[in-house]
């Protein structure tokens, strides 16, 4: 309001403002489709190439742009289509067949790292409270990384795939109510009632979406079809997506999960539907990137100056691998040794649960900066380190695959086209 | 950080300020297709129906959502998206074609609704000040609505349609230089030297992309489409797009110019990519409610309970919009008559630019809410205004469009597939 000063100044800083924001999502999406290109021409996954984008132009290193508010909107709002997206390629049927098999391997893969993770804290020193929030920092596998590289191999389809996804699905459920234990651990006191009410609004929610909800959308979706905003389907997935997201907030789980069972829920009607699975990957494609460019935007390289420090980061992500490899292997032992290995590492990835338990650590000051260090190097460790292995593990299943021709020959765009990887 | 009131609740509680976001979003999506769906069963356009929605939802009526900082990025990032899409049908060459046409009937079309803005405030007893700031509010034509219009009738190639968004763009510009003098007079000096710069910025800018931008644009799209990532196309598309976007709001125009300018680079190459076109209408499709929604939020109705407001009201409007239509439609007279018509209705809405030079004006304390609420009004009301009568004005066309064909027979998604209206 400092008239003397010249209004004409104040109207420019206003709109400097908003020039900021923008040029701070221009570098996000730049730095994210070139590092996503060299690493797809040095046959590297570009999920890595995307996260390392953000660490390069992050505060870590050359501070062209810093996570904030709003870029962690666009991050949230990426990562709920990319498992909605996710959710179209999976459909109810499917992950019923494999539900047991999903659901012992989301239990082993959740209880192994959880106790594992909580002994090398307590041998490393820490306290109780510190070794409880880095284990539940290593249970939830971050389903979004794997089904990116199986899609890219137009493998979202394999037997294995789908026990992945499934037990990604109830694994997150079940980290998410760890994580809520471990935080009333962190009050001094269990409320055993809070706990219990969301773990059975979680469990109801996913039952209730997969059984009623998918065959009521399959009905709907031949007049969805016929309104006359002409994108019908389209938009009757955008609103089913953010409203089931919603809905999962409201109800104490991810929104991503409320996303993922929206896509699933649409799985069968989109089908019949190209020009939507076409105008949804544009916003995927869009949005997606924010997601991951934020991931490696948070990993301050600061706290690494410490050679105790990354010790610990090694040994975390080495019992991160070890424990997700070997718990949900073990669940999936009877397909075989092979099979076994390509569930194992599929669930190996952390990404984004894992840094949001470091997150809540970090701001009820239960951990200090250096342990949220550590955990956010395992979560982009196994997230770095699991696409390479995956894609040899599954490497005969591709090579099957590109003899009976491309999946997408229809011209239907699936999310093989979405997330090409090499 | 109070650890005796139990932790477990705060943890809700950073949950929750996400789930309010995600909630919002969602109430704000939903409205606008709703209200868009109902406007184009009522043969009204779907525009006025989004913004109805956002009156509806916003803190005037049911108060379900509120405009915020991240409601306005995302009504940003949407108006770019709806620009980009509109510069995607306009090649440059049609523009040229249409230059000094255009120039005549911007250059009228910003002279009269400013002075008789002025005038009409002057007279009501407004300071001058005031009067001068009204008077710019009236003056810069929202291209997005009429663009909207005529891209969902399939006449976005019509001659008149040629010489509105060229002229739109050239007001633009006049537009934001009278903004900038009328600023630099309200703090009581003016800075001929920085006018001349972003005068000779902005149109050089202008000049060099359509001249020099998009042959190299079309000779860079092969290469382009080559890339590893795929999407070759599309991610230019979106790294262009921003890049301009950003470019544009340092050189101090607003981003839509450059976005506009990006759309308008890549017209000729985009010809050949029908994948890209039906990827950047999803996201175009997802965004663009979250534009027209803002604007209806922003709407206060508190002010209109004083019968001299509303009085005031009624006769800015009629003002903005006898002064575009004569303004504008004297300029096209060589045209005849009915296109004359057809040039100055394409000019009457003002919708986001009137808004921006309100909310500046407001922030610097030069207008009271009183005012603020009559250019809201008119920016809207002229909004809604415009597109029936440009309806009725274009009927002809539109029929003749009819008996040859749909103009999206051919399979690639015109903006017409974007913007049905009825």
């Amino acid at each position: 309001m400092e008239r003397t000063r010249g209004l004409n100044l104040d109207y420019l800083a206003a709109t400097s403002g908003e020039a900021k924001i923008l040029l701070t999502l221009f570098i996000m999406l730049l730095s994210a489709k070139l590092m996503a290109e060299l690493f797809e021409r040095l046959r590297q996954p570009a999920v890595a190439g995307e996260i390392l984008a953000g660490v390069i132009i992050g505060p870590s290193l050359l501070a062209l742009a810093a996570p904030s508010e709003i870029t962690d909107l666009l991050a949230e709002i990426g990562v709920i289509f990319l498992l909605f997206t996710v959710g179209l390629e999976t459909k109810p049927a499917s992950i019923f067949r494999v539900g047991k098999s999903a659901a012992i391997v989301a239990v082993l893969g959740v209880v192994a790292p959880f106790l594992f993770g909580w002994l090398l804290m307590k041998a490393w020193g820490s306290t109780g409270i510190e070794a409880l929030f880095v284990g539940t920092a290593m249970v939830a596998t971050s389903v979004g990384i794997t089904a990116r590289v199986l899609s890219g191999m137009g493998l979202l389809d394999a037997p294995t795939a789908r026990i992945i996804l499934g037990a990604a699905v109830i694994d997150d459920i079940l980290g998410l109510l760890v994580l809520a234990m471990v935080s009333s651990a962190a009050a001094g006191s269990l409320n055993y009632l809070e706990i219990l009410t969301t773990a059975a609004l979680a469990i109801g929610f996913t039952v209730f979406v997969a059984l009623v909800g998918a065959p009521v959308v399959t009905r709907m979706a031949p007049k969805v079809e016929r309104l006359r905003s002409g994108e019908g389907m389209f938009i009757f997935g955008l609103v089913l997506c953010f409203g089931l997201s919603v809905a999962a907030t409201y109800i104490g789980v991810a929104a991503i999960i409320g996303a993922f069972l929206a896509g699933m829920a649409l799985a069968e009607a989109a089908e019949e539907a190209p020009r939507m699975h076409r105008q949804m990957s544009g916003v995927t494609e869009f949005l997606v990137p924010f997601f991951l460019v934020n991931i490696g935007m948070k990993l301050s390289l600061e706290v690494f100056r410490s050679s105790s420090v990354i010790i610990l980061c090694v040994l975390v992500t080495l019992v991160a691998v070890a424990t997700k490899l070997l718990g949900c292997g073990i669940g999936a032992l009877n397909l075989g040794v092979r099979r076994a290995a390509q569930v194992g590492m599929g669930m190996v990835p952390r990404g984004e649960v894992g840094i949001i338990v470091a997150q809540i650590g970090l701001s009820l000051a239960v951990i200090g900066p250096e342990l949220y260090g550590v955990v956010l190097f395992m979560a982009v460790a196994t997230t770095v380190i699991a696409p390479p292995f995956l894609k040899l593990l599954y490497a005969n299943e591709a090579a099957a695959r590109g003899d009976i021709g491309p999946p997408d020959a229809g011209g239907i765009v699936t999310s093989d086209d979405l997330f090409k990887i090499a």
